[in-house]
């Protein structure tokens, strides 16, 4: 092939050269100790498995975005993990087998057979944290609080919010009795906000009342007052529904007063992630982005599908879109010593104590001279002044 | 599928759970920062890659040991890389493509079809340096000595150096003109150290002094006295080869000052990754381990295949195995603080700014008590005491 194409990356996927790498890098550490202060442990989770355990309770999404091959050793089929949330629950699940609740935290690669919609990226470095073993909004507020603080510790700008609980929609469509493509046809219709269609179908339902419920859905997307109408044209739906309802309203309390700054919308027609997820779900926007920089919500039964059905919630992003969105790092400024060249042993135990001590010293390599020393983003240069080699700024 | 298969991972693939993660992590950021210390520049690889970019220069081996699969986009054929050096390389010689030399360092997966001899694992977290465009040995030093300080970084103990040379057969069978059955046999046996093997492959090269000189490579092995053994037996051999025992000569003696600890020994008949390397190859092992910990060389002439040759050398590691090897973070104690489960505001306040302080602060979920704070590895409390909260030892 010809030499051109041998560096042709595939669609999708990038190298990352060395200024972005050192905000990346800046990023992920900042992150990972915030999440070890709020008590969260970092787990590493395998790139490849068996694609039956990578995908159990997945759902079919999944399925279509990861990459298969045959394992040599054992002749089954393994995948190139898409997601890390469901190896992290098996973790839960199965290896720790902790009684009482965890909390876990992760970061790494994932990548994807094609790209997700409105991106055009293949390769992630995928950043998340989940609480497991309580079932309580008390942990969901916990979780969308770290996420806000991963935003704001990125520096984020313009942050808005938006919630919704699938458990409204599960409700009152489990309490109306409909048939399963009747109930595939209403999601679809409800992501797409299409009225008239989600009329159409709720004729059909038998109780009257749960069907003007379902269709109200529609409308209910906008501020904090929503829970209010949605707490008016819902009453009289089944528990679950109320009790949906009253989560949204505590979280929505606590958020507000812990982070005033931070808008809120709430959305009852909002299913992301509807096969997945079973309670609160919730995204984090900026203006200008369609996709959104961060997202959650909670999925209680995952962990069943490895023996142990454990709540969770939890929340992951892209490391390099909040990197790209946000400004951490972008004023780090680079300083560096130049040493010259020289197999005099002071020199080299003067350079060892200057990098003990955390300063970055590079030594000149054969033919280059401190000419070179800014090209290389040296701000001093290390000298041997009066009988001993000390440190100078670079055009002194 | 039973449950129980749905948690089984690939033989060689494996969960890095809270306790060695953290180890992990810790020895990352150390080994990472002492990189950046000695002027490597951290860049972040595609983990796929189109296959004939990942194998170009690379060999026979490694395309065994890459995983592939089918491109959607491109239909085309993608590797998962099971080396990042030649990326690293790519990267150095298109990407970047520096004037003068230039330093950059990497840490990743990489994945293995199957498990290299001696070891089990079949993924790996590939850390290692790149020096490119400078042919001295002063580099190989460079990327020696910053070798051995990572080993001693982690507190590995017990290291000792193994260092050959591939110019040397290079030079000799080259100036002896056999054949290419012939080379792959002479080379087969050498690393075998079948030393009848050798004399009778030997006995067909038409020039005896050379014939020799091969012959002894076999025995060349040794310590640092090897080299003078080497001066006189290979006297008048070609000056390619005489060269890079002059540069073998140099290393030893730098090295033998720098780090008086380290036991050196030399093997002329070592050819460990010879059809990638062009000079000096050099491994780290610890006592009790057949593999070894660390390894490295030069191989100058892989850019050429991304349409710029230069000058490079080079060490990896697999950062799980120092970690396995060495006792870095063992000695680390957690210490965190416990918060009650409470929506006071002022407690919400105090969390805040412990967690500013970088202190570890674990909230209670509703059912939990103090009594389970020493189960999560705290040692504190947080208690509202005299009007205000505070922190208290546990058992106070």
């Amino acid at each position: 092939m010809p030499t051109v194409d041998r560096w042709l990356l595939p669609d999708g996927i990038d190298e990352v050269l060395p200024a972005e790498a050192a905000r990346i890098e800046a990023a992920r550490r900042q992150l990972l100790d915030l999440f070890s202060c709020w008590g969260y442990d970092l787990v590493i989770t395998p790139h490849i498995e068996y694609l039956e355990s990578l995908l159990t309770g997945a759902g079919h999404d999944l399925e279509l975005q990861t990459f298969k091959m045959t394992d040599q050793l054992s002749g089954r089929m393994l995948g190139l993990r898409a997601d890390i949330t469901p190896q992290v629950a098996r973790i839960d699940a199965h290896t720790l087998g902790a009684e009482g609740p965890s909390r876990l935290c992760y970061c790494g690669s994932v990548l994807h057979t094609l790209p997700r919609p409105l991106s055009t990226a293949r390769s992630l470095i995928q950043l998340g944290a989940e609480l497991y073993g309580d079932a309580s909004s008390t942990s969901d507020i916990e979780v969308i609080s770290l996420m806000l603080e991963t935003l704001s510790s990125c520096q984020v700008e313009g942050v808005h919010l938006d919630i919704g609980h699938v458990g409204i929609y599960r409700g009152l469509v489990q309490a109306a009795g409909v048939g399963e493509a009747t109930e595939r046809a209403l999601f679809d219709a409800l992501q797409r906000k299409a009225v008239d269609e989600v009329n159409q179908l709720a004729a059909g339902i038998e109780q009257s009342s749960l069907a003007a419920m379902l269709c109200s859905l529609v409308e209910l997307s906008g501020g904090v007052e929503v829970l209010d109408r949605a707490h008016a044209l819902l009453d009289g739906a089944p528990e679950s529904v109320m009790a949906a309802l009253d989560d949204l309203a505590e979280i929505a309390q606590v958020l507000a007063r812990r982070y005033p700054h931070i808008p809120l919308y709430f959305d009852l027609g909002e299913l992301r992630g509807y096969h997945y997820h079973t309670g609160v779900v919730f995204a984090a926007f900026v203006p200008g982005v369609g996709q959104s920089v961060a997202q959650g919500g909670r999925y209680d039964d995952i962990g069943s599908d490895f023996g142990r059905a454990r709540p969770a919630t939890g929340f992951s992003t892209d490391l390099r879109c909040l990197v790209q969105r946000g400004s951490i790092g972008l004023a780090q400024k680079g300083s560096a010593i130049w040493a010259p060249h020289s197999n005099e042993a002071g020199l080299h135990d003067k350079i060892a104590v200057l990098r003990q001590q955390g300063e970055r010293v590079i030594v000149a390599l054969p033919g280059q001279s401190s000419i070179e020393a800014a090209d290389y983003g040296c701000d001093r240069v290390l000298a041997f002044q009066v009988g001993s080699w000390s440190v100078t700024e670079l055009n002194s």
